[in-house]
């Protein structure tokens, strides 16, 4: 039941926002130690933007030197060139995140809602609720983008706490 | 009509096997360094077969210092989930490439075959003889996994000797 110190990083992956939170495991306790969007500009050429992704994504690993990522899993949505353009997405952020040598690990939305609030499918408000709750995010800076992010990172932090 | 000397990266995208081709631009000639497969395996975890696709490729980059990644385009298939896996291989590679400096290229199946064959309906062989024909690789390497990355990596020379 006691987990090894670590830092997570939580993603939600996307092309036009990529929602993050860096948060530190230490004595079982779980500390979300930043979190917010990497927001891209849809006029901008996807490489321009894929470009501005990878550098933010490793800054952000530069400055917090997070060993795992918690990602979340990609469901095909109707829209096949969007679901395909955010498994793009999501692959970007995997292959920056193995050349810096993070461990990858995925959750589906399913998996997430039921580690943070019980219920499988719980909607939006109901994540956000139990999160706030459990993790006393006092903070100005809006929950909503990164909201996913959070939820992801938590739920490998209790994942981790069961084995 | 003149090209400055670059080195290219040409992928042919997958999570099972990636093709790669290196390729050198010196006056205007195109000529062929290396390329061969990285084959993973089936037993894996995805993670781990995503790990070797990174490591592999992080190789290739540092042995030869490409400057330009050119990659194919990942069709929509039938087979969602294939589609999807294909796509995320395709983003890591990407992701791999942009955190090692390189700028992206990328070419959908229909105007690598026009470019190399001046047919973009050509077939695999037509392809395959006229790349062997223009870049005269006499090797006992076999071509076949790599024929695309190679047909890839050359459509980005002839694309870039238009402009």
């Amino acid at each position: 039941m006691h987990n090894t110190p670590c830092t997570i990083l939580g993603i939600d992956p996307g092309y036009d926002r990529v929602g993050y939170c860096v948060a530190s495991v230490l004595s079982s306790q779980f500390s979300v130690l930043n979190y917010g969007t990497i927001q891209t500009d849809k006029k901008q050429d996807l490489s321009v933007r894929y470009q501005q992704i990878v550098t933010e994504l490793t800054a952000l690993i530069k400055e917090f030197k997070p060993t795992q990522l918690a990602i979340e899993t990609v469901l095909f949505s109707v829209n096949k060139k969007t679901a395909m353009r955010v498994a793009e997405a999501k692959g970007i952020i995997t292959g920056v995140c193995l050349s810096q040598g993070l461990q990858i690990y995925e959750y589906n939305p399913r998996e997430i809602k039921l580690s943070v609030t019980g219920n499988g499918n719980a909607d939006k408000q109901a994540v956000a609720k139990m999160l706030n709750l459990e993790l006393k995010l006092n903070s100005n800076k809006e929950l909503d983008d990164a909201l996913d992010a959070i939820a992801t990172a938590y739920t490998h932090f209790l994942n981790l706490r069961i084995k």
